[in-house]
């Protein structure tokens, strides 16, 4: 395949179509998102126990380097909450929050991560983040999402408290409250009234006052804004500083220096699974997003090309003094609802932010931090989804399981064990699942050609020649499961002559599943029975065609069942088709194996 | 359900049919391996680099313990060339060979590997050995027998010699090949040269003279304790051992103390690992020893009755200083051809094994180490399998992969690295494998009912409804790339109306695969393009019914293809029909993961 620079550089795609209108209504999108976008960056610095700038230069560069190797027309990357709370948890390990090192350690994160998705991207490996389950990453973020809410209450409270786990932090909030600031209460209390109000109210109630639905969901999503500008004021007005409401204080107004993080070789190894973690949980969030937008106007995002723009985009938050970014849902959604055509809106937003860092910050001075906590709790208990939880219970325990394990020890342990058990749970559990497939033992329905299982139909079965239905494919984990089926059955059936093994919905055949074919050809030619195949898929078929399987065994390979019966026992057959055909009994062959065939399994 | 003794105590099920005739054939088969099992006990210590009475000692009491316990009826179990030198690997972490310490790391051993095995089989784990692949197994099992042959030509050149892997068993070799001993050399290759000899060409020599097979096949298995006799017999006449031939000198003629091995909880933690990798390659080889077995009789081994067996058994070794046992295919093939017809035959056995311990050792004083090494490179060259490698190879390049792994690691970096790469990879290229399903684009075949592949058939497909058929169950590794296969063939037709999944294939639908068909659901319903599906099985149907799927679905369910063809672009259906019916070229529609379902994966 020749290079295609476009294939790696997407921007020279959309570039080339660039027009006027285009143009205006990416800018008008990027001065929507850049006024999101300042508040958010600084809560998430905190809530990462950052200084409030590295929040702001997170969101400079980084939106630049997206907007030249991202595939996604609207995404807007930057810091977001999940990956906030993972920095902190990770570079918490390597120093205590407020010092260079815990610093440089986020810096390193972001470099790490960032190569991580760029090598996997380069690889086409992003097929490693399809190892995250649906009930895990659901059940991460909403654990993620309640421990980061409870670790800002602090601030609301205006009270010093820690804890690494829920237990800790709630034990922590509870003794420490009577330390309680009242200015902060009032503040952080309104803030957060105000804040649930406008997401829940505000919109329907623009609409209602004529605005259009976009307008309205756009005006609605200021609410942050207007919080910050009104406890300035407040704060500024009333020195409420003085009666002790921490405020945000001086912000550095200098654009970030670029550079690599100070390398130290067992910092940077320390740190290299928090990376890959927080590079798949990064990558897994921003993808889903990306592509519910695409969708919306059938465009497509590359996962593989995204891997790049994501890595590039953390990389280069890493060496331009920023930490962990990725596609946020709140703003992609908000610079989606303004109308941004290109990545260029991203570019333009960046460009905005590092206005405001130069010029903005000033005005910043007196912003309390309990606002800003209080615009985290009010983003992150979006992301705590208990209906999700609900209907992954209902519809499988196994799923379930691995869910309620993800979030009990994120919960509870910390995020990284979080994440890590519960992948490790679903990956056990699949295997587990079909390690132990469904197989019947399948009959005539009296007078038609149809074979179903004995267990849910009322069907004939002969004495001579039976047939199994293997509802898997055949692989290692369930080889020897139907080794043990069939001398189950063969055991229980002295006077068995024939066995039929159909294959309707057998995908594939591993050397494993061939070598228990083999060993059941065998062992069953000892036991004078004859083995057969009937219905194997074309796949399946060219490919036992490159072993000696088929010369070896003991019978035939039919194409449907039905001519396999009648082949085998003519007599049954026939006698299916008469008046008086005498059906089974569902544990005519007591084999346990037969018998899950018979239920749904969780 | 009740506790049925039977059901844990085999014994008492064939205890109450034995009869007088039973008990002769046991007798006769007992006597035969006997025989057979006194030079493999003492080579196989030999090997584990333990005293000649360890291994006796592992064939007196776990004989009983499985005669008990077991639910095979004729498999004999002892130590084995595998576990020998698993066990060898895994003491030589603790002390060197030859000190107290290293003989009490096998007791552990054998306790540790029994009590997991115990475990379990009451929890009935047994199915965790299924994740053991065929191909890992066997590539495995080469491996080992390699080294083990490689590890023994030391004694056949009666030098010193050590190494840890096969390239520094054989360094070691060539370095110190220049002391080794004549007498010793001549017995060796005079061994070898006999016991290669009578494995290939007594048996069909006997049946040339009328014996009937099945005495001819015992005799043929006698050829060790020839060598055995006429070597003694050699080094005692010709004072050979005075020529510096090593031979085995006193073995103690006391039979083995009970008692648990002294207890270190470092040590003990130490070996846990190497103990489960050593229950679980014993558990997978008996296994399939005693199922091939059993299958020639039609009778049935409970493989979680097996752990308990083969758990108390090694459990029992661990008590009364011998190391792990499992049952042996050598061994068990000689029971079951001289005739034993219950697990008594195993109790009878470890009376023998008892009796020449006591009696016969003093007579083995002048049985040349040489001799043991050659008994054990006859037994274990036969375990190499090249032609499985070969048969992989051409089978499934994928599967190959890990079984070239297991050899090259094992062979290179130790068998504990060796089966847990092997087992690793096996599991990621299987969960890789199913993550990159076969989905096809399909048509109607001209004339009929039938819908196949555009990549295999001549077919018709409409611009307005097109069908993929899904050739795996949905689950979160492959639930992603289903989103991907669907948005690009949605991107690339833009008349697209209906898109209908066919779901003949799909065995389980997980909370993931549930997920993305909601999204795809969605996004479609976004792209005003309806989301229909075909051929859903019962067992999903049933699952799906306990979700808000099947309401939210813009399309709807249909029992078979053609009639959601007919239903949607009926036009397209009846020129189908016609003589002059317009076939679509393969590409058509091109997206990558359609096109994988043209081609043969590895």
């Amino acid at each position: 395949m020749a290079f295609r620079p476009a294939r790696y550089f997407p921007i020279l795609e959309w570039g080339r179509e660039y027009r006027r209108d285009t143009l205006v209504n990416d800018l008008i999108a990027a001065v929507i998102v850049t006024i999101m976008l300042i508040p958010q960056s600084l809560a998430y610095a905190m809530l990462a126990g950052l200084p409030p700038q590295i929040g702001l230069y997170a969101s400079i560069l980084p939106l630049i380097a997206y907007a030249i190797f991202g595939t996604s027309r609207t995404l807007a990357v930057g810091p977001v909450a999940i990956l906030s709370l993972m920095t902190a948890a990770a570079a918490g390990k390597i120093a205590p929050q407020g010092t260079e090192a815990y610093i440089q350690a986020a810096l390193i994160l972001a470099v790490l991560s960032g190569a991580m998705l760029l090598v996997l991207g380069l690889l086409k490996a992003g097929f490693l983040a399809n190892f995250l389950s649906h009930p895990v990453v659901s059940g991460f973020i909403t654990a993620s999402g309640i421990i980061i809410a409870a670790s800002q209450l602090k601030h609301i409270f205006g009270i010093d408290a820690g804890g690494h786990n829920l237990f800790e932090i709630i034990v922590s909030l509870v003794r420490n409250l009577g330390s309680m600031n009242l200015a902060t209460v009032i503040i952080g209390l309104a803030s957060l009234i105000f804040l649930f109000g406008s997401r829940r109210f505000l919109k329907p109630a623009l609409i209602r006052a004529r605005l259009s639905e976009k307008a309205a969901t756009i005006i609605a999503r200021t609410g942050p804004v207007i919080a910050v500008i009104a406890s300035i004021l407040a704060v500024a007005l009333l020195q409420l500083d003085e009666a002790g409401v921490r405020i945000l204080g001086d912000v550095p107004r200098n654009l970030p220096e670029l550079g690599l993080p100070a390398f130290n070789r067992e910092i940077w190894l320390q740190l290299m699974g928090s990376a890959a973690l927080i590079s798949l949980i990064g990558f897994v969030e921003s993808v889903s997003v990306a592509q519910t937008l695409a969708a919306k106007k059938r465009q497509r995002v590359d996962p593989n090309q995204e891997l790049i723009g994501l890595g590039v985009a953390s990389l280069s938050a890493g060496v331009s003094s920023g930490y962990p970014v990725t596609g946020g849902l709140a703003r992609s959604a908000v610079n989606f609802d303004a109308g941004a055509e290109t990545p260029a809106a991203g570019a333009f937003t960046a460009v905005g932010i590092a206005l405001a860092t130069l010029f903005l910050t000033p005005y910043l001075f007196f912003l309390p931090q309990a606002v800003l906590a209080a615009t985290i709790i009010v983003a992150v208990l979006s992301l705590v989804d208990l209906k999700a939880i609900r209907q992954v219970w209902s519809y499988s325990k196994s799923d379930f399981s691995a869910m309620a394990a993800t979030i009990l020890v994120t919960l509870f342990a910390g995020v990284e064990l979080g994440v890590t058990t519960g992948v490790a749970l679903s990956l056990f559990l699949h295997l587990y699942n079909t390690s132990r497939p469904h197989f019947a033992l399948v009959g005539q329905v009296p007078g038609t050609h149809h074979f179903r299982n004995v267990n849910r139909h009322r069907v004939v079965i002969s004495d001579t020649a039976l047939t199994i239905r293997i509802d898997e494919s055949l692989y290692f984990a369930n080889a020897r499961f139907l080794e043990d089926t069939v001398y189950c059955v063969v055991s229980n059936r002295p006077d068995l002559k024939h066995l039929v093994l159909m294959c309707s919905a057998v995908n594939r055949i591993d050397a494993s599943g061939l070598e228990s074919l083999e060993a059941i050809n065998e062992r069953l030619r000892d036991a004078n029975v004859d083995l057969h195949l009937s219905e194997v898929k074309g796949p399946v078929m060219d490919r036992l065609k490159r072993s000696h399987f088929l010369e070896e065994l003991s019978g035939n390979v039919y194409l449907n069942t039905y001519d396999a019966m009648e082949d085998l026992d003519l007599d049954c057959v026939q006698a299916a088709f008469s008046k008086d055909a005498k059906t089974t009994s569902p544990d005519a062959i007591p084999c346990p194996s037969l018998a899950l065939a018979g239920f749904e399994r969780a």
